[in-house]
């Protein structure tokens, strides 16, 4: 179809305000919390007007569903970075430690207020127990890969037959998250180093191949 | 000091209201937050007069602070429970993860919207630095403690010798705040329960006397 380039000028606008409006509620909702944060807010926060937000989003809830699907987005791309490059499972597991500690709580521009999901969920468990659901089943996703990729390394023979990768998989994945609400309490990188490090050392201690 | 039946009756109900205040603010600040809770609505969920509070509170931050002075006594009270009755230190870590999860987090009469320091912790992290920070020294309290109890344990010759204290220390630490998120946002008694088993296994696979 022909577009004149007045038309296609204007549809690129309004991709890009669709984008700032999610942008922006990611920042908002991670540093104000999501009931705190009313759509006017963000409204402002883009410069645009009612019209335009209404535009993209019937609804706050809306706006939250694509802005979730945003942040796992960059959750993947800072987390899951370079893990198909490990040869072994554990040491993707490894990896996504460290990317977690440099590569994505260290990220302040996309997330001021720390991990958003950890944020929201713990903010709406009890105003709006169905937004928290979804945010929780990322956790739950995140918990079954960490023990898919254990069992995936006990199958190829690199932890000990005593290991039980249900107990090592809840240790990863709650310390991981324990790190988290540490590091967003008090900012220091040093605790969260040492945190994340410990974990780390935990895998070496399962590992049957010697020290990953 | 001779006081009057009167005098004695208005400054129990003195007491009472105070008590009251700060037990209410507890349970709001947990489910709705610090910042999305005002004064007047905890004036009006306990039925006082605006008078009534500001006699016992100058400021929302005063009565957060005595707010959260009471919550780390019932705090105590659940989690140290019978604590002193385990001979050994690294049965007093495990019975304090056990009391983490069958007194602590199951109270849902006083603490409906799960650990209330996490949920401020992660709330008030960018809002109320601050009021965070305070917050984040009881966790600060809570890792050197559990610290501690592995370093006497391993003076006690009950953990090898090529066992890290700060290593485990942060392992049951993190373990145990990721385990109170996932809580809090899903509601899985079987989830928490499947967690701090994985953590008490764990303890149990560093001791040297044997099974913990």
């Amino acid at each position: 179809m022909y577009k004149t380039d007045r038309s296609v000028c204007m549809m690129k606008e309004k991709a890009n305000l669709k984008d700032r409006i999610i942008e922006e509620s990611l920042k908002l909702f991670s540093v104000k919390g999501y009931t705190s944060t009313s759509t006017m807010d963000i409204i402002e926060a883009v410069g645009a007007s009612k019209g335009g937000f209404y535009n993209h989003f019937k609804s706050k809830e809306q706006l939250f569903r694509e802005m979730l699907s945003a942040a796992r987005k960059i959750w993947r791309e800072r987390n899951l970075y370079q893990l198909d490059e490990e040869p072994r499972p554990l040491l993707k597991i490894q990896k996504l430690l460290e990317n977690y500690r440099d590569r994505y709580l260290a990220d302040s521009k996309n997330f001021p207020g720390g991990c958003i999901f950890v944020n929201l969920a713990v903010e709406l468990s009890d105003q709006a127990p169905g937004l928290a659901k979804e945010v929780s089943t990322g956790f739950t996703r995140l918990g079954r890969m960490i023990k898919r990729l254990l069992d995936d390394e006990k199958k190829a023979g690199g932890l000990g037959k005593n290991v039980n990768t249900e107990d090592v998989s809840n240790m990863i994945f709650s310390g991981l998250l324990g790190a988290c609400v540490l590091y967003t309490s008090d900012k220091s990188k040093k605790r969260l180093n040492s945190t994340i490090t410990s974990l780390i050392s935990y895998l070496h201690s399962i590992d049957s191949k010697g020290r990953v």
